[in-house]
């Protein structure tokens, strides 16, 4: 590293959004739990991810959600999904989250039908044609049907079109080698990031420039450990093995499921993920418990 | 066959649904084309499927389109598509069915995180507390991520919840053995359709109840010749054979983004996919003309 890297780059923590069964967010529980976040070794928030549903909610809700997280964020920039099914809708979603005074803009090639590589061009092109945000490509097969390939991926970073990237988990776990191809073919400032918390310390020890992290969003503190120690690999070893039975979980049930879970176990708040997605079972809950007994998380910071 | 089927059966017509780039339905050129498909061969018109772009389109939009397609269908029946992410939603589209006089409805198990089996029971049973209408599973998993396994099929058919099943091609072409396990433990009265136009004779020459086809939104005529030679093995298998180069496109660029250029080529207007995803390139177009002119389609009958 030693670039200047954009806002992207570091710790950013994805927070759950609460609503109701009409997808009308509690802005008020929402507020709260962002500015939960809000604290040393949290770079940024990242606001209406998959984490925080944000195809289950209109238009107006997500704006409404980005005027929340702003406001509570404080100093802390704030990254917004922007991504929907029609471009007319993302450029709706883009307007609003400058409105609101986000820093970043996640984008994910959301599909029904999926999308060729061309459609994916078109598609960040206009959205770089509406905004001088930065821009994330937020790429997430599993959700979005789209894998943005490295060639692609090398040649809209070079276009200057995006800004940073959130890569799933790479292929066969090679990080090393992915972030090596990249690095050597990326401007430099290019934010190289990923998510898929199962796999995180595999990214960390490569050197990633971001963690974009379910985790953090709910449980801040031991992602920010397991962060810090990204540069020292017994110590990250030693808090990924703490971690290892919520990674077993995460991969087992999806970790969305999981952490809205969380979230009501540690004192968050229930929140629900909209129907038909239906809550986990009591057995899972019970192995959830244990294995935040395992990495002893208490968030007593929140109010 | 010889039993009592529900409305499912037949050839089923999926038209195209113009809208503008903000998403609103053109009603008087939906309505057209929709009166274009009332005809000898066909049994209903399925409107809001994957072609008609129901995931692209509001919930009020969506009633607009089905209010329209009622009325221009005559004592055609419709089947409508009320497939969407929230719970809430699917049933707001199935009020919005019923009212419209839409005489079924194809429930697909649309997702963004992808759904479980046990969510896509729960939805399954939401919509039946919801209405008195006949439900076809619309099983897509090129869409929505989700595979009813035969399994759950079975269950739900002799549950009594669903009444039949639009199923993508067979497991390696084996629509024999797939329709012989399915009728040894569905019930008498139960519909087994198939959609995936380019492998439909199989589909057909084993027996299927129903076909659900993007051809015979557009072009009716050939479809209904094909519908109508499934008991005649030969005559089956020289259609399909001049619809080879139709079924190649299909098979290479997706039935739906090639049926959107046809409408256009064969005179029944302009009818675009909602960005990001785009037109074909000239030389794809000159293919589709090349497949039409070996079918020698032409739909003579639109206004």
């Amino acid at each position: 590293m030693g670039f200047e890297l954009t806002v992207f780059e570091g710790l950013s923590a994805f927070p759950v959004t609460p609503s109701n069964s009409d997808g009308m967010v509690d802005c008020d529980h929402f507020g709260r739990l962002v500015n939960h976040l809000n604290r040393d070794g949290v770079s940024s928030i990242g606001v209406l991810g998959s984490t925080g549903g944000y195809m289950y909610l209109t238009t107006e809700e997500r704006s409404r959600a980005i005027h929340t997280a702003v406001d509570a964020a404080g100093t802390m920039p704030v990254l917004a999904g922007i991504g929907a099914l029609r471009t007319n809708d993302v450029i709706t979603n883009v307007k609003n989250a400058e409105k609101a005074g986000a820093q970043g803009l996640l984008l994910a090639p959301v599909s029904y039908l999926p999308l060729t590589e061309a459609d994916v061009d078109s598609l960040v092109q206009d959205v770089v044609n509406a905004t001088d945000l930065p821009i994330c490509f937020y790429n997430n097969p599993g959700t979005t049907k789209f894998n943005l390939d490295e060639n692609q991926l090398v040649r809209l970073a070079n276009a200057g079109t995006i800004d940073a990237v959130k890569n799933p988990p790479a292929p066969e776990g090679d990080f090393v080698g992915q972030i090596d191809r990249l690095r050597a073919t990326v401007p430099n400032d290019f934010c190289l990031g990923y998510s898929g918390d199962a796999s995180i310390a595999g990214a960390l020890e490569a050197g990633a420039d971001a963690w974009y992290s379910v985790l953090a969003g709910t449980l801040p503190d031991i992602a920010i450990e397991l962060w810090n120690a990204r540069n020292d690999v017994n110590q990250l070893k030693a808090i990924n093995e703490r971690l290892a039975p919520m990674w077993k979980l995460f991969d087992e049930y999806g970790s969305i499921r999981i952490i809205h879970e969380i979230a009501d176990m540690v004192g968050l708040g229930n929140v629900k993920l909209p129907s038909p997605l239906l809550p986990l079972g009591t057995a899972t809950r019970q192995n959830i418990e244990q294995a935040l007994n395992s990495i002893e998380a208490i968030e007593d910071q929140f109010v």
